[in-house]
């Protein structure tokens, strides 16, 4: 990560008047706490004892089964042997990255997304690219960050069809569309080539670390030695606690809730950006919890402006977080409603269009 | 690992009547599982929140004092901002493999030592010696894995003296000495060469999956990047469940108690061992709860023998999976008392001593 970006944005982080718009957070009162407390009383001893020993490197059977129930529903022919666990979906990227040897090849990636993805690739000197051939097609399906937007027929086709020997579905927003369609998993389309990453990040509890992976059978070996040779295993407790919690949460309720409450939550931000950042455009989202702006000046610069928003009392992440090229696309924000309490998310954008004017000023 | 040896294992675990003896598990009983109940009552209503949210790749600020305090009492000069918290010890090797540049490179280990290891450098295609130069030289001090054997002064000068780039010092089991000493860490020596790695694991839970390294300060920003490619950070729910604990914890007393739990089953375990396997040889561990069995009879196979332990109702680690290179190293064993009820371990090593008739028989 830009040194720059994270100054700054530790910074806003210690100020407790900041009305930070940064940061891709789930809503923290979207989470069922009271059931995490429930969850651990309810432990049966030998679950307890289970849930804090060593377990197996491809993770709780309950919660594999879990996954492939899910994606089952969705069209899948999976069993929970076909699911790896890992410590995020972050995790599963970076086994990828070691399984599919991709250390100076060509990653084709969306000209805008997510950056931990973009961080694991550079640091591994890939050669990141927006179209043509490639080793990989890493893609963000359902839910894209961080436009929001999903991905069309012909848009899907075209990613099944790209010059690619692999394509990694990362659907870390996917249930999180707000009509709530979940698309068919790509992997059912070329289950040779795709490689299925899901995440309990965005919807249920980041701070668990539950991420799974749906490999080709022929990967699954190598991955299963590579997430041993990585961390051994996914926190045997956090899993554990997972799948009580899964046990007994409504789960389609549960992501109800949670979509109509983000769409809610991004009305409102759009609100307060069309009304006080005029300069600025963005597309409406499908989906997810945040809201791309791109500014119509070209000569706003975009760390400027963090410098400014932070000193101001608000912040974002940068355009350029999520860029594959960063070169010449002008000043971009992701905004995240999520951090800041509902009735001052216009607050915050009044913040932001105030050092907006400031930048605009010293200019 | 070895795939014939994981089916073995597997359907060793599988079975309730097996009494095991593989595995490097703590003893389930010492856990202060009670804490754990109370420690996720306990927690603030905001401190509950920052447990499932997201948090800094670098870690719990208070995990990281503490792992300070810890380090400062046996005389290093580190503060809280000198730790990064990792998904355990085996994380922070994975790390390093990919930090200091380990594939193809030379790599000292210890002609028996840590399989976790040696699989994640041989999956990197380090080439693993156990004398002569090489790129990093990888280090169990305190108490080594699987013999159980500290380091004396000699051997202490010889690995801060070995011609290696830099130092690995994975301490896992460092604080199980039976006679409660705890070396002088070694990067005190030679700050700028040594990597300090530690973890949870062993002495409080493995299924937190909390570790920690202390890195030269040179290469403190590119491991940050590095975990954070990796897995974004340890779960926050078990760094912040570990704080609770070890607050409340009287961690001198807990570890007494369990290097005298561990004492008394490795006693008993070698005792029987003694009785029963007249045919092996074997040091007494000085820490930690495995012993190392080495058979005199060259011809004995292990993986024979862990095939009828297997059907005899016993298992054990073999040799093999802890060393560098097994060609002619005959037959190995290591033995762990922790599975098993502490009554029963005689019982395992004698099915044990029946498999050794069994294939001594077949011969």
């Amino acid at each position: 990560m830009d040194l720059r970006i994270e100054r700054l944005q530790r910074q806003a982080a210690q100020c407790s008047g900041v009305l930070s718009l940064a940061g891709g957070l789930p809503l923290t009162s979207l989470l069922p706490t009271a059931a995490l407390l429930g969850s651990v009383r309810e432990l049966s001893p030998d679950q307890r004892d289970e849930a804090l020993q060593y377990g197996w490197p491809e993770g709780s059977d309950a919660l594999r089964a879990w996954v492939a129930d899910g994606l089952r529903a969705r069209g899948a022919r999976v069993d929970a042997s076909d699911v790896l666990i890992t410590s995020g979906a972050q995790q599963a990227l970076s086994l990828l990255v070691f399984v599919l040897g991709l250390n100076g090849q060509r990653v084709c990636v969306d000209p805008l997304t997510y950056p931990g993805a973009l961080d694991l690739f550079r640091h591994h000197d890939a050669r990141l690219v927006t179209e043509g051939c490639a080793r990989v097609r890493y893609v963000v399906p359902g839910v894209s960050n961080p436009t929001g937007l999903g991905m069309a027929g012909a848009e899907r086709q075209h990613v099944l069809g790209a010059p690619a020997d692999f394509l990694i579905a990362d659907e870390a927003y996917a249930e999180l569309r707000y009509d709530g369609l979940t698309e068919r998993p790509l992997f059912l389309d070329a289950p040779e080539r795709v490689f299925h990453v899901g995440t309990l990040s965005k919807t249920l509890w980041p701070g668990l670390r539950v991420g799974w992976i749906v490999a080709p059978p022929s990967f699954r070996a190598e991955l299963l030695d590579a997430k041993r040779d990585a961390d051994l295993q996914a926190p045997s407790l956090t899993q554990a606690l997972a799948v009580r919690i899964l046990a007994t949460l409504d789960w389609r309720r549960h992501l109800e809730c949670a979509r109509s409450k983000y769409v809610a939550r991004i009305a409102r931000l759009m609100h307060s950006v069309r009304r006080r950042l005029p300069e600025f455009s963005c597309v409406e989202p499908e989906g997810g919890f945040s809201l791309f702006l791109q500014c119509r000046e070209r000569r706003l610069d975009e760390m400027k402006l963090l410098e400014a928003a932070t000193r101001l009392g608000t912040s974002f992440d940068p355009g350029r977080m999520f860029r594959a090229n960063a070169d010449g696309a002008g000043c971009g924000l992701r905004l995240s409603p999520c951090n800041v309490p509902e009735e001052l998310i216009d607050e915050a954008v009044r913040r932001l269009s105030r050092a907006v004017a400031v930048c605009r000023n010293a200019q």
